[in-house]
């Protein structure tokens, strides 16, 4: 059970205030902790300025029990955090000949020559204890100072993230403060809206005062994130979420993040089926995603984007009467291009998106925002509609969430029946 | 020129600290001020707790001239900020019967019972003016205390940005705080690094010191913003940045955050003429970002994801024997790709992208991370080859950046010659 610490993040840099880069460290770190238990109490953005640091690291470290920093350790005159640090707590900057070292030593393998301004990296507090960096000259410093700790991280990502995991969580692991093995466990559904899933968490959240539910929607799908007090086992939280899961039923996708492409091309790897796409208004998304998967090409065999009536008719051979018949916006065209990029590409299974994103398009019947969703599987061909009003890339995002949830729908649906059909 | 002001942001949300959503508000709203001329002086995150909001809003508001708050005004037990400012500042809350009313037509609207847990958001400070929100059921609040400024904003992006643009920047543009013109300029280029770029801009930088330029790489684009210190008009500004990017030359891509999609994408609508893409590793990703542009089909003719050699052979008539001999990642292929891709789809231009994205494949010649891009285009095809060492999606977005920025130079070089030949 881990102690309840109170634990800071100050994540400093111009760039995050301008609004140029996102605050990816606060992200980042947050999850990591939090999947071993602790929380971040409070974050804190400021300006590369040195009284800034120094006059605000003050303020917080009276009111915390762990700091850790994000970025400032590096060579130039707007990296002030090791010097802020020193000086609102008091402490003198020693020159450590071991950084020394390591950066001389990380020099003459780039075979590039050491300038003076970089032995500025050279300094920690006294007391400090360096935590040496493998990718990149600034080693973070861990201080333990008035029974309280502040860890200074370099602001790098691959400089920052192996030395978390390799270096930090350990020692809070050690300390107590966080827990060694997983702490919460997470559900991903689609297909019911977040205040509905808490309804039916209801029961469950009854049953279990130890266990906490927490909630996040994205894309359509919603998160349930149960985590314990530290009065279970983290094996009696499993069967907690087992049963919340049967309780969701079929709009239960999966425990953590598994994407749903993911997920998809997993069940139809072990099946040993493959996969074609076809995309007018979501030109390529869905593609992408199956293509982000290494060993893509075991299930994927490819993808048109045909987002012309011209493409389509060329391309996957769509009759050019159904076009002028029913539209390029409907179930007919659908079905038509799932099964023509089946049928081009000798693949099992299509999936097919065909619709009006926005901002323009768009009939009195077929606004803009519906979309026709196309499957062809062995056992059958669907066509599917659905009306998302919205921004036009939000359109394609979400069109490309549905199609691989109501394919996984499908492949779950029919498996059994499939594999009667080939016997 | 504006008044310097300390304007503080207060992101509120355990699901920022959790790390379960990044920290958007802090990057959309920076970047919003940034171009009025008004930097963010700190940033803090907070849980949802009502003593935690408290607490802390106190403390910041000792030390500051103007508070934007984001979340927390919503109805549920989690929305504490309204109550916590209030308690902070030594407020009461009354009922505001406007609000209620609004709330009232809205669920009237949208055919739903209104609940009682929903009139919580009809309270507001004592003094507290009301920002009306056209999206959503809480409203923005703007109050004016001990000669500072509180404005509390609604949490969903797509309620908070409109009222900020509306409501907030007048007000702040009316009071002096923000300007009301464009107070920096980017210029976007590619094929430079940061710091080349740096070295490019140092005699700009010594002649102009009234400007300073910061810089961020991203995805192997560098962008530099020019600022000023309110020492010149935004037309002296303009010049200066155009001096600029005439010393940068080729690599100058365009001023401000002009996508390379959307650059070639304009170049090749405004000479009337077609795309076709053909693309391997890269998977629809580069299909996606042509149609991402509101009014693709007037360029963009179709795109083929041929993951696998049988794909570009049944889809692009990629000879079997090309593919034999060169493989599949090479230039042969690559210009293979972008013919039949123009040739399928009766476009003057194809692009296509073939290569190793990894973390698997890859020869002792080829390894993981190279890329070939090939061109067709009625004054030639060439093909041009890439080596990105890095992550699957890593290579994959940079890849596509590549593709871009050597089309954006072909078609600038071309055009006149192509133009000649087609008289």
């Amino acid at each position: 059970m881990s102690k309840t610490i109170k634990l800071d993040l100050v994540t400093t840099g111009d760039e995050l205030l301008l609004g140029i880069r996102p605050n990816a460290h606060l992200t980042w770190i947050g999850s990591e902790l939090a999947q071993h238990g602790l929380k971040i109490h409070r974050n804190f953005v400021f300006g590369d300025g040195l009284e800034d640091t120094k006059r605000e690291f003050a303020k917080i470290w009276k009111d915390t029990d762990l700091v850790i920093t994000t970025g400032g350790l590096g060579p130039t005159a707007d990296d002030n955090v090791r010097e802020g640090v020193a000086e609102a707590l008091g402490l003198k900057l020693v020159f450590d000949e071991t950084i020394r070292k390591s950066i001389e030593e990380r020099f003459k393998k780039m075979d590039r020559p050491l300038k003076d301004i970089q032995l500025k990296q050279c300094y920690r507090p006294e007391k400090a204890e360096v935590l040496p960096n493998k990718n990149g000259t600034a080693p973070a410093l861990f201080l333990e100072h008035e029974g309280k700790i502040v860890i200074m991280l370099p602001g790098p990502s691959h400089e920052l993230q192996p030395i978390f995991t390799n270096e930090v969580l350990p020692r809070l692991i050690k300390r107590g403060f966080a827990k060694e093995e997983n702490s919460y466990i997470q559900l991903r559904t689609m297909g019911v809206s977040e205040v509905s899933l808490e309804e039916m968490m209801k029961p469950f959240s009854a049953k279990y005062p130890g266990v906490s539910f927490s909630y996040c929607a994205h894309l359509g799908a919603v998160d349930v994130r149960l985590s314990q007090d530290g009065s279970m086992s983290y094996e009696q939280l499993k069967a907690i979420a087992k049963q919340c899961s049967e309780a969701i039923g079929d709009d239960f996708i999966c425990f953590g993040h598994c994407p749903l492409g993911q997920y998809v091309f997993d069940y139809l790897r072990g099946m040993e089926r493959t996969l074609a796409v076809a995309e007018s208004c979501t030109g390529g998304l869905l593609a992408s995603i199956f293509t982000d998967i290494p060993g893509a090409s075991k299930v994927f065999q490819g993808g048109f984007v045909c987002y012309q009536n011209e493409a389509k008719i060329q391309m996957l051979g769509v009759p050019e009467s159904l076009i002028m018949q029913h539209g390029a916006v409907s179930a007919e065209v659908a079905v038509a291009m799932a099964t023509g990029a089946a049928e081009r590409l000798d693949a099992t299974h299509a999936i097919s998106i065909t619709g009006f994103a926005g901002p323009n398009g768009g009939t009195e019947k077929n606004p803009v925002g519906t979309i026709f969703v196309g499957y062809h599987s062995p056992v059958g061909v669907w066509a599917r509609k659905v009306v998302y009003p919205g921004e036009r890339l939000a359109v394609k995002q979400r069109a490309v969430m549905l199609a691989l949830d109501w394919v996984r729908r499908k492949l779950k649906k029919y498996q059994i029946e499939e594999m009667i059909v080939e016997e």
